[in-house]
């Protein structure tokens, strides 16, 4: 019996930045074979990007290192004429093929989804894109917060007197991996019935659509767009009193819960005259602020206390180091760490969802640039003299 | 061949309220059989929310219409003597069960993972929760928001001088959705290979930890925080330009792209002299300033068709009613709908992943409160006379 959920699946990853990538670590951490495909010399574009121009152990980008454990590299110009070789001979063997190159690209390679099906039939291949492969935005540029942008989330973030706000996060692309994977786990499960694979298509522009269900059901049905109030309320369609309100040393975060109730902790009986669904949605800009001017006189701790001990719903707004302290986050061993060669010991979040037969494990850092290419070479049957040929080629690289 | 990803697949969704259901709503779009077992009357938590005090048809909650679509609902006490005698039955056929209670209230009812794993052991059983099912914040309520805000994600989002922003939809629950289906998938497939289920865990905290791998790697190893700027740079991380920009009549997103080529496109070579990357990431409020006054003498078109001419990456900012007039979005058929027996026709978010041998669809609407408890009954061979006596005892409802 399989000690890993995904221990005989192998999955030829020639994708890059963070869509692609984050579907195969996902698909990685339960245990598949991920042989990562890069170009020689650069590799993947992710790995030139980074915050604020800081760079682990001089060279490695914090980004590319958040989403590539467990994978190995092989380096390969996929436009060289030996890629095909390569690329085929592994086709044959593997399970799942992601890409997220711009539509067209692989299929003039001679890598597109009808020439792999060719050579293996039982083939996902999983393609993801901005705006998928047709239609009018086929040539525009698909990129996270231009997605949040088109697709009313930044529109619907923020203070209404303020521009609309992108999320800190890249969602479009998280959300767009996690299709991936749900693509590809359901074709999975219906190969074993069907004998066949299948392409799945994914793109950020339906995927965050989609993760605005109810609010786009909302507005579309009302024919009513949100509006973003001005204060700190946490969403354009809640009322008062939800959302993120000072403290003496810090910001406390409030969801729905009984108004009066939060009014009998602060204390001020006035503020019950605003207690009826009309004015707590009419007049939550007002109620936000004569609530924070009570809030503010309390600290985060005592705060949250009594709060909690009459059951309103409340956290903390923690930064991401307080949240890597926070006890709940210790307590779950949510922060792991792996050891890389260049990087030296990198503090990782660990796999977020619990196996009770099949646990996600971390195994291997994230690769260099064709770290494993001699490797993944031999185990395919290619021979030391034809690996070397192709290196000196510069079809091949091998990292030293 | 099944002509749907998941045809064979049953799941018993004991969920409520945002990340159970999506998840099970996932499954059923790809053709799982899905029985919502609600408490009779009020049932899903969810039916009793809305946006602003607005309902569809009078009485049915857009939030619950868009995560419930494709499931049957069987009413049904959980706390009644008679319902366990129900829900083993159903569990003897089921592959998959959903639950999103507060940890221990199942297995007080005797529906925890080790009462239905004796019944089947091939049973698949996902627990999503706020926080997992021990630890310092067990009592704690786990709700979307206050995730947001105990994880880093609201804290990096909004400007510098104003509370930190949530994001404005339930990306937590939805994160922990997409965690449930990615758990439960697995599952399935390494069932095959073992013959047993096992226990998938999800938890919210952890969930929205992992979607800021990038972040918290970052954070953590460099051991310092993230800082919102005071401006519309649309990332703490990230430096000038990336960002959101006024125009005459709207907004535009512009992600990473060449500085001096934007600079070029908006006709001042004085904005050049920051075209440093120390410049642009410590200037970038000044920067996005006074590039900001430079888009605001464009109208949103001119401006994304001057930016798209020479590949710098942009986009519209869109509110909901626009993203569905979207021609990309109207192109790719991402809007659909469905009919309502109360709500009338309700247009929904279609299925956003495509698969090309087992395409999802949407084939019934999001179900009333035991719309189909005689029917679901019936299919697992209680008599009429059973079925009349559990009504008759409240144990199970069926509307009218």
């Amino acid at each position: 019996m399989n000690s890993k959920a995904l221990e005989d699946v192998t999955v030829l990853d020639l994708s890059h930045l963070l869509q692609g990538p984050f579907a195969t670590q996902l698909l990685a951490d339960l245990g598949a074979t991920v042989i990562k495909v890069e170009r020689p010399g650069q590799g993947d574009l992710f790995r030139t990007l980074t915050f604020n121009n800081r760079w682990l152990g001089g060279t490695e980008s914090p980004n590319f290192l958040a989403w590539n454990r467990n994978k190995r590299s092989l380096a390969l110009d996929l436009k060289a004429t030996q890629a095909r070789e390569v690329i085929y001979k592994l086709v044959e063997k593997a399970d799942i093929v992601v890409e997220n190159f711009r539509p067209g690209v692989l299929d003039r390679l001679g890598f597109g989804y009808e020439d792999l099906k060719r050579i293996n039939p039982r083939i996902i291949y999983c393609s993801g894109s901005g705006y998928g492969d047709s239609g009018p935005y086929l040539k525009r540029p698909g990129q996270d917060m231009l997605i949040q942008g088109l697709t009313g989330l930044a529109a619907a973030t923020g203070r209404g007197d303020g521009p609309p706000v992108p999320v800190g996060a890249g969602f479009s692309d998280q959300v767009g991996a996690m299709n991936i994977v749900y693509g590809a786990l359901a074709a999975l499960y219906w190969r074993e019935r069907s004998g066949v694979g299948q392409h799945i298509k994914v793109n950020l522009l339906a995927g965050m659509l989609a993760h605005q269900g109810q609010e786009m059901l909302m507005a579309m049905n009302f024919e009513t767009d949100f509006e973003r109030p001005n204060s700190g309320i946490g969403h354009p369609g809640m009322d008062a009193p939800f959302g993120v309100y000072p403290t003496k040393d810090g910001w406390v975060t409030v969801a729905m819960s009984p108004y009066s109730r939060l009014v009998g902790v602060l204390g001020d009986d006035s503020l019950l005259r605003y207690d009826n669904p009309k004015d707590l949605f009419e007049k939550r800009d007002e109620i936000w602020a004569r609530l924070a001017e009570r809030t503010a006189t309390w600290n985060t701790e005592e705060l949250m206390n009594a709060l909690l001990a009459v059951d309103i719903w409340c956290g903390e707004v923690k930064t991401h180091l307080q949240a890597e302290q926070d006890p709940q986050v210790q307590h779950l061993g949510a922060i792991s760490y792996y050891d890389h060669p260049i990087a030296g010991r990198v503090k990782v979040v660990a796999p977020a969802v619990s196996f009770s037969a099949t646990p996600a494990e971390i195994t291997r850092p994230a690769p260099l640039v064709g770290q494993h290419s001699r490797e993944i070479l031999a185990e395919y049957g290619f021979s030391e003299d034809t690996v070397n040929a192709l290196i000196d080629s510069g079809t091949v690289a091998q990292s030293s």
